[in-house]
C-alpha cells in the first residue's frame, strides 16, 4: 500500500516511523515528493492544499490527522471517498494536560501575578483549597468527560453542561438552555469543549459572560466560532472576566493585526491543546490501511451530512 | 489560653475560626489589638515586627506559620522560648500544585507561546509525551519526595538529587557533588527545593546552568540565596536557559528596580508556592496549645543550633 502524507503541523518522519513499525512494507511518501500519483492508495492529511487529493487518480480513502473534520469538509475539491477521522487516545490525554495546566495556573493566581509583575508589585493571593475552585465544563463528550476526570483527580470542584444531560461520577451535571444560568453561577473557571453546531455558534457572548461570577476565567479549546471576539474583549476590559486562554480562533493563524495578540489578559496558543501523537495515533491508521488492503470496511468513517 | 496572631500574609479571621472550632474557649487576639500583654500565653506568627514578642512578659511558646524558620531565627529580639515550626499537610500539597502547574506550563510550551505572542507569531511546538520530559528535583526531603510523586503520577520522567542518596519509587536518584553533572545532563526542567545551608548557598550558578541541556527551564521554590541572580540573567540572555519561574528572592519583597521584574523570560510569584492553609494547619497548632495548657512537651520544636 502507498500512503501520501501532508500536514504543516505534524512531523512526517515520526509518523512514517510509527506506521512502518506496524506495516513494514508500507510505501510512505511525503508531499510534495509523491512520486507517480497513480501509485497512491490512501492519504493521511491535515488541511491539504486545495486540489492536492483530487490529483490522485487511484486514491481509495482519506485519513484525517485530526478528530474534527469540519475544516476539511469545507474544501470543495475533497474527493467523494471515505473520509476517516482520527480516533486516538493521545488526542484526549493531550487535551487533559492542556486544560489542567491552565486550571492550575488560574487556581494559583499566575494570571494576577503576571499583571502584578508588569507593575513590579509584590502582593500575595492566598490559594484556596482546590475543592473551592469551581471549574465548569461546557460540552461533556469524550473530551469533556476526560477533562472532568483529570480535574476531579486534582481535587477541583467540577460541574458540566451539555445539550442533553450526561452523568459523570463526581461531576454536578446540567443540560439545556434552561439550566445554563444555574450551571454558570458559581463557575470561577469556564472550559469550552463544545462541538460547533448552529446552536453553539457564538454562544460565548456578553450574555453568557454576564452569568459568570465577576472575574471568572475562560479556557477556550473548542472552535473559534463559539466565541464573539468583541464580547470577550469588552468583558475583559470591564473586569467581568479576569483572563482568557484561547487555543482556537475564528481565523487560524490569527491575523497579525487582531487585538487578541496584544491584549494583556489574553493568552494565545496556536491550536495546540489537543492532537494526535504518532506513537498512539499510528495504530488506528495502520488498522485502516490493513482493512483497505484486505477490502474490509474502514473504521471511523465520517457521515458527511452530520459533519462528524 | 490566649494566643496572639501576627502575619502579613495569612488571614487572621480564617485562622481564628479554624482554631476556635478545635478549641472553643481559645482567647484569639490579632496584633496590634493584643489587649493586656500579660495575658498572652503563646504567639502564632510569621515574621513579627522586631521586638513584638519580647514585649509579652508571660509568653511561653512561639508557633511559626511557616515550615522554614531561618528568617525568624535571624531576629535578635526573638525570645529564648520554645519555637515550633509548622508541620502541615497543606504546605506539601500547595507546593505540589505549584510545581505541577509550572511543569505542565513548560511541558506544553506556554513560555514559548508567550514569547511568540509578543511578536504575533503563530508557530506550533509539538508536545512530546510526558515521559519524554525529564524533570530534575534538587532536594529530596519531604517536599521534594511529594513533588516527585505528583509529577510521576502525571507521567513525567523524574530524577532526584540530594546530599545523601534518597530512594523514592520511580525516581532515578543521585547524590553528592560527584553525581551532579550526571544528574543534570538530560534535565529539561530543574526544580530547586534544597534546604539553605553553607553548601547549597549560591549553588544555582553559571557552572550548574552550563551542565543542563541548552534551553532548560528553572523552577526556583527554595530560598533566594540559592541563586546567583546575575548568572541567571546571563544564562537566559545567552539561551543556555529558556525560562525561569522564581517564587523566592534574595530580598523579599523584591526591590522595584531589580531586573528580574522586567525580564521577559522570568515569571515571578511573591513567595506563594507553598504555605499552610488554616483548615489543616490549625490542627497541629491546636494540639500544641492543648499540650501547653496541660504542661506536656510541645511538638516540632526547632533545634536552634541546627536551624530547623
Amino acid at each position: 500500500v502507498a500512503l501520501l502524507f501532508y500536514s504543516e503541523d505534524d512531523d512526517p518522519a515520526a509518523w512514517g516511523e510509527a506506521l512502518r513499525r506496524r506495516l513494514p512494507d508500507l510505501d510512505f511518501r511525503v508531499w510534495p515528493e509523491a512520486g507517480d500519483p497513480e501509485d497512491i492508495d490512501a492519504a493521511l492529511v491535515w488541511l491539504p492544499p486545495s486540489g492536492m487529493l483530487a490529483g490522485l487518480p487511484r486514491l481509495k480513502a482519506v485519513f484525517s490527522l485530526a478528530a474534527g473534520v469540519d475544516a476539511m469538509l469545507r474544501d470543495p475539491t475533497l474527493p467523494d471517498l471515505p473520509l476517516c477521522r482520527m480516533v486516538d487516545r493521545s488526542l484526549t490525554t493531550t487535551m487533559g494536560e492542556y486544560v489542567l495546566a491552565c486550571v492550575l495556573w488560574y487556581h494559583r493566581s499566575f494570571d494576577r501575578y503576571e499583571a502584578q509583575q508588569r507593575e513590579a508589585r509584590w502582593q500575595l493571593h492566598l490559594p484556596s483549597p482546590p475543592e473551592a475552585t469551581v471549574v465548569g465544563i461546557m460540552g461533556m463528550g469524550e473530551l469533556g468527560a476526560h477533562v472532568a476526570g483529570v480535574l476531579r483527580e486534582q481535587g477541583f470542584g467540577v460541574r458540566g453542561w451539555s445539550r442533553t444531560l450526561k452523568r459523570v461520577e463526581g461531576v454536578t451535571s446540567f443540560a439545556g438552555p434552561e439550566q445554563l444560568a444555574e450551571f454558570l453561577q458559581p463557575v470561577g473557571i469556564l472550559v469550552c469543549l463544545l462541538p460547533l453546531t448552529a446552536e453553539t455558534e457564538n454562544m460565548l457572548d456578553a450574555r453568557l459572560f454576564g452569568l459568570l461570577p465577576r472575574g471568572a476565567r475562560l479556557i477556550q479549546v473548542a472552535r473559534g466560532r463559539h466565541l464573539v471576539d468583541e464580547d470577550l474583549i469588552a468583558a475583559l476590559n470591564s473586569g467581568q472576566l479576569g483572563h482568557a486562554t484561547l487555543d482556537v480562533m475564528r481565523q487560524e493563524p490569527l491575523p497579525e493585526r487582531h487585538p487578541f495578540w496584544r491584549h494583556p489578559q489574553i493568552r494565545l496558543t496556536p491550536h495546540s491543546a489537543s492532537y494526535s501523537q504518532p506513537e498512539s495515533g499510528a495504530e488506528p491508521v495502520a488498522e485502516n490501511l490493513r482493512r483497505l488492503r484486505e477490502g474490509r470496511p474502514l473504521l471511523h468513517v465520517v457521515d458527511r451530512r452530520r459533519g462528524y
